[in-house]
């Protein structure tokens, strides 16, 4: 075979993987929008099979025969060349997992995941804790499988993050949180925004053609997309042309879906900017979960928390609720959105202190998986590092231990992701203003498309050609460098409390 | 292996075959309800490729081994026994496909359909001929791929109907036909029935809800189902716990919704009485596109187009749409939805004159698949039967031959399943309300319970279990007897009508 057939061949490979996965991320969009009650258990097992067979396709020796043979050519082109080796990458890790853990993992992650489900229910840690101890012996296991340098809890990382590590995680926090810590004291010193006109009653239907709205200004492309309603809101792709988003209303709270919808939207935006040409290849995919997430929080914050995006948008918002608005001024809505204040749960806390939540997590995982602190101790250590670190009292496990799902999905190693996500937005962010000058102008008028074009290009377009922080690198001229995240907090929070 | 290992086997092996084919029906599903426009290439690749992947996997080697063992074992139970023999049925004439056909086949469908979209928007039949030919030719070779006896129709026949030939069809048709024409002539020799009110406007969600509530009332089960809107209505089933139906919705046309409605309610309520234990085998399955299609046509027919049912239920609707249907009675009303006239469309013809048309679709595809007639005749062809049997003429394409997708499809052999699913439904009606009394009184207070009780036990329960003429014999007592549906006929439009 020549060098274009055999790439062929791997690309057709490839695109049939991609077909099962998207195939399967269907049933699991479906699952969540519009599933009956009872069809989850058949459901459940679609999904099972659907799985085995992309990974067993991926894993089959046919793969790696055709991988091996591509990197022995020399006449790739640059972007044919960069699939094949970050398919290798893949590959080599994909084999690593034996077929009967990976049959063990998932079947524990769904007992663990049932447990938490009843132990939300009986707001009792002790219900989850039997089975996530033995989630947690097999993370260690697949560490192991894994292999990895220093500490086993990296080899989870690099799952996540390629590349990521506990040294480089523990720098980022450690070069922002004394900082962190000092502009929360100093807000939470002066008097609190008042934020109640978020909390009278928004109409079901109108903030759902508000939300409509505001994703299509954002140019989420609806011809290549659409957005629902689930319980909890989130962003999947099948391919570029078809991108989906959902959202959830509480008509008590305008912020709970505003804010996801820009959220889901910054997702959507990125995964319809692939690149259409490698479907199914790396160069078709996005980069990292920590650059995904960048590109969610560019848009719900620096963005969308932001006063040039509301000097045009407020106005209209004003005229879509002109009672529960009425008397309230721009100054007064930036202010109420952006609200700083200490608290229990991390889905619902501010931009400034979500990273405690973070980190405290961050912190339990190392030590879990390094075996510090067993799954026994969750409860007493949750409790007093969120003291420590945000000065709040644990009332109970639902406020507590038992918020997030994540760990019953035996995904440990996510939770780092999403603060290298919001410290890579500020860089990204900071970097588009500095280099593009009528960026925030044209927010300010309502335009983001000559920002949207600036993430197109330098990352969106660039799919898995680089990793996180090569990407991050090229983008901005600079590696990963979360003070720039603090210099974006510091300034805008000591305008807005006048500190 | 012992043979309980064995069946295990072959049971697990079964099960992934239909979890890859029920995600293929989900990823369907969407497509007709929630895709954005521009999802449909992509999705349409991914359906291709489950198809593929669940395709060989049921002609692997492996399959036939397995079934030729437990074919060989004695110690199988019944029921196991049965789903081999219908498994095996199914390798032996899956086996003879030779994949490169199958291929062919594939994208000449793409292309006829293409073609005949293209066609139906010129209204031109030549534009979709050339490609409608080539279809033609390949599903001549499928006849000479499969074999068959006497006529090549015959194969293609079967492949929708076991053992269902041109001697059934043609028997079952010359029973009825002539004695269908006397009575058309009699209908239409009296003044014909008013249903000017329900061409009246009905508000969209007015009939969105009256349609659900009908379904619920039907004992459609909404936990192991749902009902979205599409441009064209369809039953699909991804297990029995998840059964999905689409209505469309005229707001014009009062009948267009509740009808299919009813109508894909009762494809509905056979896929969720279908045996739960057979998931994935033949036991778990329809019968026969015609006893699935009697199931729709009872409920649609026999039931929803009956006095009994409307006595309850006439009073309701007058209740939602008082204004609509003031001044209307119970007697008018069941006229209404009952009037009978020859016309040039199969999708709005009523019950009566509905199965000329299927006749003329059956004459042609005999011809056609025989050689009698080539594509360049259809047009000529169909002008004439639609006026020998229906007395109308064809002012053009788009209301004559191009009004139907099927043969785009490659579904020759399809058409017939409608007729056989109407004198099925009438067969089965007259022995449920013979063999348990109250039925009718039960439907006339509003309960259909007992009814479908009659159904779940001898039909949805039983799978495929039986061949149809076995199930309606075992049902009824009798093989198939199309003159029961005349005089089912007979009977409803003398009265109806004052004959």
């Amino acid at each position: 075979m020549n060098t274009a057939e055999l790439y062929q061949s791997y690309q057709e490979r490839m695109q049939k993987i991609a077909d099962l996965r998207n195939a399967n991320a269907v049933l699991q969009w479906d699952q969540e929008t519009y599933l009956p009650a009872k069809g989850a258990s058949f459901r459940g097992r679609q999904i099972s099979t659907l799985s085995e067979f992309s990974h067993q396709l991926f894993i089959d020796q046919e793969t790696g025969d055709l991988l091996k043979s591509l990197l022995d050519r020399g006449d790739l082109a640059d972007d044919q060349q960069r699939n094949v080796i970050r398919s290798m990458e893949d590959y080599t890790k994909s084999v690593r997992y034996p077929t009967e853990f990976v049959r063990r993992l998932s079947e524990q992650v769904n007992r663990a995941f049932h447990a938490w489900i009843a132990a939300r229910k009986e707001n009792s840690f002790g219900v989850y804790e039997p089975e996530l101890g033995k989630l947690v012996d097999l993370k260690k296991q697949e560490a192991d499988i894994l292999g990895f340098e220093e500490h086993p809890y990296n080899a989870l990382l690099d799952e996540f993050e390629k590349g990521c590590t506990i040294a480089l995680v523990d720098k980022t926090f450690s070069d922002i949180l004394p900082g962190l810590t000092e502009l929360v004291d100093r807000i939470t010193a002066v008097p609190p925004a008042d934020d109640s006109f978020l909390n009278q009653h928004f109409p079901r239907q109108e903030q759902w053609e508000w939300g409509m709205f505001l994703i299509r200004q954002l140019h989420f492309d609806f011809e290549r997309g659409r957005q629902d309603i689930s319980e909890h809101p989130f962003s999947i792709s099948f391919n570029r042309n078809d991108v989906r988003i959902t959202t959830r209303i509480d008509e008590q709270d305008f912020g709970n879906m505003t804010w996801s919808c820009i959220h889901e939207t910054g997702h959507a935006l990125y995964e319809q900017g692939l690149p259409e040409a490698h479907y199914g290849l790396p160069l078709g995919e996005a980069c990292s979960y920590s650059i995904h997430e960048s590109q969610s929080r560019l848009w719900e914050n620096n963005v969308g928390r932001n006063l040039p995006f509301w000097k045009h948008y407020f106005p209209i918002l004003k005229e879509r609720f002109p009672k529960q608005l009425d008397g309230i001024g721009l100054d007064q809505f930036y202010r109420g959105i952006n609200k700083v204040q200490r608290s229990l749960v991390r889905t619902e806390a501010d931009e400034v202190t979500y990273h405690f939540h973070v980190y405290i997590r961050y912190e339990l995982e190392k030590q879990l998986i390094g075996g510090g602190i067993s799954t026994k101790d969750i409860p007493a250590s949750w409790s007093e590092l969120y003291k420590r670190h945000l000065g709040v009292t644990v009332p109970d496990d639902r406020k507590g231990s038992l918020q997030d799902v994540h760990w019953s999905h035996g995904s440990f190693g996510y939770f780092p992701t999403y603060s290298l996500g919001s410290f890579y937005a500020a860089q990204l962010y900071r970097a588009a203003t500095n280099s593009v000058q009528n960026i925030e102008d044209q927010i300010s008028a309502g335009n983001t498309a000559p920002l949207l074009e600036w993430l197109r290009e330098r990352i969106h377009g660039r799919g898995r050609y680089l990793y996180s922080e090569e990407l991050c690198r090229e983008a901005t001229g600079q590696p990963l460098d979360s003070k720039q995240f603090l210099d974006y907090l510091l300034h805008k929070y000591t305008v807005l409390y006048n500190l």
